[in-house]
């Protein structure tokens, strides 16, 4: 196995047993990079000097640096942040947002800035899903997704404001997790909507999520914690927008329920019709509103240049609101916010699709939301696993789970226990 | 009267009229600032270019544009945000923060940079109090605060994430108002602590923190609501740190109390001893653990350059949490903002003072935001209005007033007729 193909708690293991040296992985996942890049187009730019920062790190204190994939619309010093546009200033960021800033320090080796959509929405960059070229890789985290799937780096950072990271991650077939609201710093972030923004990852294994995770909370990280399917309530969230889905999606997440149910787990049904749908509709009122304002400098100064998707999607969202109405909304979403808390008394996680069908082919869309919004919006922690490949295209459909606020290390764990369960490799 | 000692209410009144062109407006603020900022210190640095700007303007629309000082951790085209310290990017910024943005498109002049605190934290900048040199502004907005109450702008940003609005204004006797939380954008500004960080502004008239307010929201200005002071319900609050506070404070509010009390409003005592005293606890134990990760960059990279009182101050307050812990007290939050609008069901405006004193005799430190922080991280909306002097020192003491969330207008509706029945003029 080429070091490439590693994920990077694989690799540091091989480091420690002197298998590997920390300059021969990195430099294995450039080489990666320039064959196959080519094709993918999932880099922005990547950093020339990485691998002497790489070699001069491990020369002086033998310390292996991970390479990760920055989405580009988080600063990073020394290079540009062009958040999917071609407007933007090409000069290098003099400063790390927070998360790239503590990084860094843990001895990442930013390998470069992966692409984004147009101001992290919807209008597509150039990047292809690398499990079938001609169709989308899903956005906005478009690069990160395909990156990490196509063995480029083993982590990615991206973003999540309604699907950006799950998304993308069900249809390139990688794991993909953002977590509870506030986890992770966010400053140096190009800002969609604040209030429900969440910077997230993708990864091939879970281990690879929780050391990350560990890593950008600054705290020792002890493994993923252990746990018994048999120990699981999970509940089948069949709330619109459910019939949208497929059927082969739907039939896929039923035989998911079922086979979970004879690994042990009580697996429920669960409707929150009416909280899924006041989530969708004051998501996309409060991402417009928030929108609007984050990107007032393009609004007023590039319009023309912004793509008719973002000028009559989310802008145009953004007028329905007035001051006084967002507050509202926001008001109203606490309340909603308990709701879901009491909903997670009954089940320990949701189960869900992570979007309605593979990824669609076509390179000028990066497909609906329908799925995540309302998650993007409550806040909880939510990961997509690659638990399915479609019987017709043969490209990768993801299963959606959903925890109760702040209970990430129980979504790692099952995740770890459900992926060893039903992966197909 | 001299242009630059208008409100800009006024000035855009007389200019309306044809007695004042726009232009000789800003000519006058800016020939007040080549006059008075060698002694007052307000400014970073001012915009060379933006009388030729308002020229232009005037000449090519007839439209006037109402001179704005930005606080320097606040993003403006053009410009370098140098944060307050020596050793940040010195280049001009790319791209307006979306509420310089939302301004400058409204034709705000944009005047310059004023002085912050070091990175909006409590070390200080070289600014002095105009009303007294040798006495502190207060901070973290300390330049914005000196330069409206020195005649220099009618308007200035500022940011408050413990007292760094309120408590400033109190010492430079100039109004401070820092709206619900979210209400303002802050995309392109310096975090501080995230979820607590809140656009705020400094003016002479209550006017003008409603016409900026307009602005900002991109809402048509109608005007400040009217309301009589006899239908108010008013709560003085005596809940701890009032007792910190000095006599002569304690007896202004009180004979405040009293004297309201003649003009027919209904005043109540309150007391929210529980809830202010956990607020304090929280906002150390939240603002640390944000802060510390939004200044990563400069935690890792400059720390042996940052002031002492950062460094065993808020960075330190910062690792007293882990995640969770964290995680306990946003949620513990939300349980308190309950409790809070509860006492708003009881009482239209809470009253209580600015600070405990008037602005200390030292430019080495700029005060304590003792009385600010639980409002901050309760995210209410809070004005200082200059309602006192001190009989020692002549000083300005400010009134703080708080009402319910998103009772914006309320809050200004009662201003106004407060400043006009009690204001030392």
């Amino acid at each position: 196995m080429e070091p490439y193909a590693l994920t990077a708690t694989e690799a540091l293991s091989r480091i420690e047993s002197g298998f590997l040296s920390a300059t021969a992985w990195v430099e294995s996942c450039l080489e990666r990079i320039r064959l196959r890049d080519p094709e993918v187009r999932a880099w922005e730019s990547v950093n020339q000097d990485v691998l002497d920062e790489v070699d001069a790190r491990w020369r002086k204190d033998g310390r292996p640096s991970i390479p990760v994939g920055v989405k580009d619309i988080i600063d990073v010093r020394g290079q540009p942040t062009m958040m999917g546009t071609d407007f933007h200033d090409p000069g290098p960021k003099t400063r790390d947002g927070g998360s790239v800033a503590i990084m860094r320090e843990a001895g990442c080796a930013l390998i470069g800035k992966t692409v984004t959509t147009e101001l992290g929405h919807l209008h597509p960059g150039p990047t292809r899903n690398p499990r079938n070229l001609g169709h989308t890789p899903g956005g906005s985290s478009s690069g990160s997704a395909a990156a990490v799937a196509d063995q480029m780096v083993p982590l990615c950072l991206g973003t999540q404001t309604s699907g950006s990271v799950i998304r993308p991650a069900s249809y390139c077939g990688v794991i993909g997790y953002k977590p509870t609201f506030n986890d992770f710093d966010k400053t140096g972030i190009l800002a969609n909507a604040p209030s429900i923004d969440t910077l997230g990852m993708f990864a091939r294994s879970v281990d690879d999520i929780g050391l990350m995770r560990g890593i950008l909370l600054e705290e020792p990280y002890q493994g993923i914690d252990e746990i018994n399917l048999s120990d699981l309530r999970i509940g089948v969230l069949r709330s619109p927008p459910w019939e949208t889905a497929e059927t082969e999606v739907l039939d896929l997440v039923e035989n998911f329920a079922r086979d979970i149910t004879d690994q042990g787990s009580q697996v429920v049904d669960l409707r929150l019709d009416r909280e899924i749908s006041r989530l969708l509709e004051l998501h996309r009122l409060i991402s417009g509103y928030e929108f609007r304002r984050s990107i007032a400098f393009e609004r007023f100064h590039q319009f023309d240049r912004l793509s008719t998707v973002l000028r009559e999607g989310r802008l145009a969202d953004g007028q329905e609101l007035d001051s006084r109405g967002y507050q509202n909304a926001l008001q109203e979403l606490t309340g909603l916010r308990s709701n879901l808390a009491r909903a997670f008394q009954e089940v320990d996680v949701i189960a869900t699709p992570s979007a309605a069908s593979p990824a669609p082919r076509t390179l000028a869309a990066t497909g609906s939301a329908a799925f995540n919004s309302a998650w993007s919006l409550a806040g909880n922690p939510v990961i997509s696993l690659p638990l399915f490949n479609s019987r017709e295209s043969g490209l990768p459909i993801g299963c959606q789970f959903i925890v109760g606020f702040a209970k990430d290390n129980l979504l790692l764990a099952a995740s770890k226990e459900i992926m060893a369960a039903f992966e197909i490799t």
